[in-house]
């Protein structure tokens, strides 16, 4: 945190009151909308802007936000469970905003378009597209290059060895798979990276609206893996990028 | 039911008051013992004699019974969940019982010796042998061939690949997997038999003492599978020789 | 996998590369739509056609993928949890697609017409007929012959009694039912076939939209019997079609 | 509550002031242990007195409370859940206590020793007798005649079918099951009184130690019958009995 | 069953051949309209006509079932969770038909028009009202007398407390109590009667549906009460009507 | 109550009848409308009236008790979850009545004005602002003096850390988060006063409706806090005003 | 934070530069013994000194950070959840150390022996002493006046109803109940003061070790209360003193 | 896989026959003990030996396997949830074994002695230890650096913070909490590297033996992080190794 630090020596300087300073640091990095608080500093903080998550919010407020955090420019801005209305509003003030529809999310442009590594995302199934098309999106925005793999699901296990060469290839592999999920534990098995499994809903009965692949995965018999939430593309996503982030090599940790 | 259509027919012809025919069919299968009412009859019902759950009763209870169900002489005899000093009792008065420590389990034989078909039990892990061997056994008393297949969970699919000619010669294949049970809807997938998961409680945490599994298999996206209840080894070996039996060919349903 | 050691076999008489067999392999059994890939070789390896479960994809996928299996012509074809609108979409292209509403399932012939031994589907209740007419249903399309009788649940048990000859009769059984699920077992204890039971969501308050005869199902007091997920009527019709076939005699391993 | 209403004439009458009522009223019924307050109104208000739940009090303490409520002599009195140092301490002050070992219950007779209509207890099998005696010893106690028909599961239906003659003859019926307890079901479904289901905590795996056959009692699909808790055999035949007691005709509500 | 042994001694006098017997038995008491089996018999077996459960029927197969069993005419009949739509459908055939909408059922009186006893109705509150007017209605159609106190739940016991003598003077209380339940454990400690708790699905968050009311009731710690499935005023009613009936004095169990 | 002292005195001076006494208690403070009972005696009792919680009731009958509960113009009242019918309704009888769309709540202003102390709120997201409204607005029309914080979730903890004076200087925090509910702890780690943490249902998957947070905020690391339940702004805000009363000081238990 | 301020002070002058700031704050109050950090600061931020949770520590850990604790000399030590063992440990090196056997706690007076206000713990049964003793003795350890009124269930309300005045004259109420935990709503309703409910794990069977009363306290129907953790008796007894604190009158927020 | 590769060529040099080479490929890295079958080839699939789960294993098992792991001597050995009579049979064949008490793992050192970028496991409570240890000894056997900082949890919110910088400074973080696991959300909301969420069982009652904070880390309001199961410190110790081997620059993905 550069800025603190300044503030900070000016304190140690004199040129700052202590309560100057306090004000100062309040103001600096969060924007006040009344219903929200804007954390502009978590471009420095964490690497990427704060992402919005769009439920439970009226598309008014999500797409207000959205501006705000583009008006910044520091890095790209990403709107996830957006609806179509939000992205309306947000085009009037932010034209070159994009919707993409199947993983419900608002993105716009403003940070560098590196394509750092490669993330992979693997689907088991065709029903499970909207949140492995999520976790792409996000890991991509964020900056790095991603592949897919879809409808590889274990009930055909050859669909999947046939790829395995793609699969190896990758520095972190996203699994996404409803049902009983067990598409992360062989994936798990046959490589060498880390491997984030997304559980989703898909499914009926017994699969309790994706607890049971949740805790499935979580109990693998295959080190090597680690469980977001149910539907959580966005945070595999995420998470994947800053994993793939850190095989760029010369990567230390952000300033200050 | 022979003897009672024999009784009825007599109540045709005069021989047997209404009365006396009820009393007859009372009398004719259910041994009392107070505690307990053995039901003789489940031999010609269902094809086996009843099998003993040990868990829950004294060792003299469960001794007589068993010992009961051995004078009838018209099937092997099996107990399952006992203990050694329910066996050491039982040996008193039925000599060639016997005790088999892994399994938890005890035979008397007083069966034919057939060997039918082939019925397989995949075991995920050196943990899940317990319950696998209690599958194996109970098939086996039965009158079915086993084959058994151990350790061969999805962490290490090349050990499943290989074994895949002995999986795919049996009639019905039984798996038995804690942890997250993903071996049951990997196997199915690669087979055209009929298959039982077992999910067993080893594992810990979100495995929730084989509930995991067990809703895992449950919601398998593998058709071809159905489940018994958690290391319930003697459920599915029993209906895997009840399935392995349909496949003797001239096989038709129990008489009466 | 006949194809599959066919290139092997040009593998060792150097009239394939390694390289180019692989990508043969590859190619020789999946069609990739891009959102989904058509598992082409399951005819082969599993005895029926991959079924479409059209729930969680768009009618145009599922009519897609429907038509492409259609086209092969090597075995029926089925298409669970459809819709009209994917129906509608679909006889476009296959004007001889059947629906059937209750089951709500889609139905192209193109296997064999036999109907071998015989499945019988009975179902507690009125409100459990959607599940038992999908199990029958499936069953009947991969070749079984089905009987079927409902609304026998205990309540009223001399309605089941009644019919025990014809339950005796079947090769195998499938128990449809909601509330808490008992008929399973009181069924099982009257015959000696294989048992499935298809635990229903039809039940309120402490049903538990079917967990709690799915439970009961598992802690079953009476052997022989075995579970599949709530409301898969489609699971419990294709195993019994599976345990019905081995009931066929003759009947070995699938080819390769 | 006749002294109640005294207190309150008296009051009327100018012979008591409201503050000397408030404390004789007060003083009437409880009597203070300090760890425990004795509620001897009980029996004046409920028809028996008040039951001690022994599990989770010392032996001292359980000792204690049993001897205070045997020294009114107006009601038996009955601890549960007691081991036998409590009885042997018990005895030292009052010798007539009685052990029930099965039913884990200790006994002092001090009220009539009336034996009115008939209560049922069936039991499902043999592992669930604990609770099933606990049942019959409370029912008795309290001054119901109690029959017990003990291991008539469902697995084999003509073990109960032969004793339906008895079974209606009850006038309240408890039914004892666990592993899935559909026997309550079956046995509802064929009588015309009144069933009390006990679910039993007798099963392992997806039997939760009880709450599935407790689940499927409550969503039976046969009208007539009620719950209690898992294994509470005592709360069974405590209400069984005061049901009993209605059935004896001219049965007005308590005093007062 | 009168008429099953009446067919038994035509046996017994060579009057009829047992297969004969056999096939009239079994028309004797079922009507089988194909998607359900009407259970004629239920009167006789146990005292009332089958209930009609019309949820998951048609409104066309609700309105068929109801007006077979109101041609019998032996009993009242009574449909619960009935829509208008049944009962317009209804009407048509059976014009006396009765629509109670608050407790959505439908019912035609053919039954004697007896008031036996009497069932006390407590609700906790007014949102209870739907489930509190089923189990009231379903009492009242079977012929007993019912009394209502609504609204008086724990939040103000002096609501409660001075309708004490009203509810001491009921032979037997049903408790609807949504949120926490706590109604049930407070009144059945002050009175000497059997009580009757249906926890209901009013409330929110933890309250799970209805769960912690009826998990709470079933771990009451007051004894005299059982419970039923959540929102099940049927079957509170029903059981109520079946206790108040012992209640009469010189009730005999149903003849046969 | 004063008025219950009152009859109760009228008694012993003989100026009225047992009976004639109990009577008038009885009409003193309870209004019955049928469905419901108004517990005017509440205001004495707890110190505010009767909150009437609206959803479950219909639109007529919250207008009523609310209108009824206006009228004796003791204390402000509040409805909560009520919708603009109801409201709409209500403003025909009571003019002022005021409508408060984002916490859902109805307010006629009936008391006193004063603003004691000070209540905060503190909400974790934008999304849980509907449940910190009701909260908040509940501790005001009872009289508190509140102040709002929101949109301080630790994911970014200096959004919190920079309002520490803020938050220490009230008496009593309310902490509104849904996720997995983490600021609570953080709050209550950093002052010295009591913490009412409501969970909210905002979020997805595993969040499991609120219970996740639920539950995490029930086994905080950190004591001094407090929950209630999911969603429940309404308990939270009425506890927070009654410790915010205690600490004003002169503060008495409420009269007789 | 009196020192925090003071080094910031000195950095503002020059005393200090930026980074011994940095070191000195960190020394400040933290006590590293390698398997734990005391954190000593608590005092002056809370209120109160760190408690000790005993339980997953050695009693060598224990005894250690509880003399740490003690040799400042602050304020009282608490211990809770701690063995004989730990407390032997103890006594070697703080002689006048306590051990309260029934709430199983140590304590260690350095504090100030004020005794303010008054904390009222209420316990349903005999059974949940331990979770009370250690709600009361932690309120009286921080300085509250404890009242204690123990066994009054709502199985015999009138026990609770003698000793309203009792309870109506205290300033914050803590419920202990087990069973179904009926007993806060009820005391809630008949006061205006906060109450906290502590739910226990006394029962069995549906009480699921403590989470129905828990769930059950959390959707009370009565407001003014809330809940803490199964058997909390020590963060019951924490919030108690720091509501009864508030009531203190001239109490304003911890210095700094 | 270079032996696989090999294989395979000499099959198409005609050196070696189909069956041969099939032969040969089963027989190369799977060593079979009967009760297991040893995975030699995972060092070379995925990096690092089999790990040996010795729970559920005999210590004969779990010590033989062991020592067949480190006879192969390409990889360091790790055996999990082991006890000492495991370590004390092994010694005999494995002189240079260790145990580690607290992690209760055994290790045996054959792999390079390398320790590279750097693993930090922070945890939250001393209870929480052994969970720790064992992910930092998994990571450390593995050949990461690994830091630790233990005792921070959020109820001290500056012990954590003033640690920021070491936080900062490691490649990925390790966050093992029990209670409600609040740590792990404001770890990851403070740093910009990958943070792995260990959830533990210590804690009680509404804790649900680590379900809570598991559920509560995989609903986290703060993304870049995941979960592993609970208490599975040596899942997150892989996983944290798999990653920050990732950081070490000129890592590729493993040969073949």
């Amino acid at each position: 945190m550069i800025a603190t630090r300044g503030i900070l020596e000016r304190v140690r300087l004199g040129q700052l009151s202590v309560d100057e300073a306090l004000e100062q640091l309040r103001e600096l990095s969060i924007e006040d909308l009344g219903y929200a608080r804007i954390d502009h500093d978590r471009v420095r903080r964490r690497g990427f802007a704060e992402v919005v998550y769009c439920e439970g919010k009226t598309p008014e407020q999500s797409a207000e936000i959205l501006a705000r955090l583009a008006d910044r420019g520091e890095s790209n801005v990403l709107g996830t469970r957006a609806n179509v209305e939000t992205f309306e509003l947000l085009k009037v003030t932010v034209p070159d905003a994009e919707y993409h529809p199947v993983a419900r999310a608002i993105v716009i442009r403003r940070g560098p378009a590196r394509q750092i590594g490669s993330v992979l995302v693997l689907a088991a199934g065709t029903s499970d597209l909207r949140v492995a098309e999520e976790a792409a999106l996000t890991a991509s925005v964020m900056g790095s290059h991603v592949e897919r793999i879809y409808d590889v699901g274990v009930a055909g296990l050859h669909r999947l060895l046939r790829e395995l060469d793609r699969i190896r290839a990758a520095r972190v592999v996203i699994v996404v798979a409803g049902m009983e999920g067990a598409l992360m534990s062989v994936v798990a098995g046959l490589i060498d990276k880390p491997v984030i499994g997304v559980p989703t809903s898909v499914g009926y009965g017994a699969q309790l609206h994706g607890l049971t692949p949740m805790l499935g995965m979580l109990t693998s018999c295959v080190p090597g893996s680690s469980v977001v939430n149910i539907d959580n593309g966005f945070g595999a996503g995420y998470l994947a990028h800053m994993i793939n982030e850190l095989g760029e090599g010369a990567h230390g940790h952000r300033e200050d």
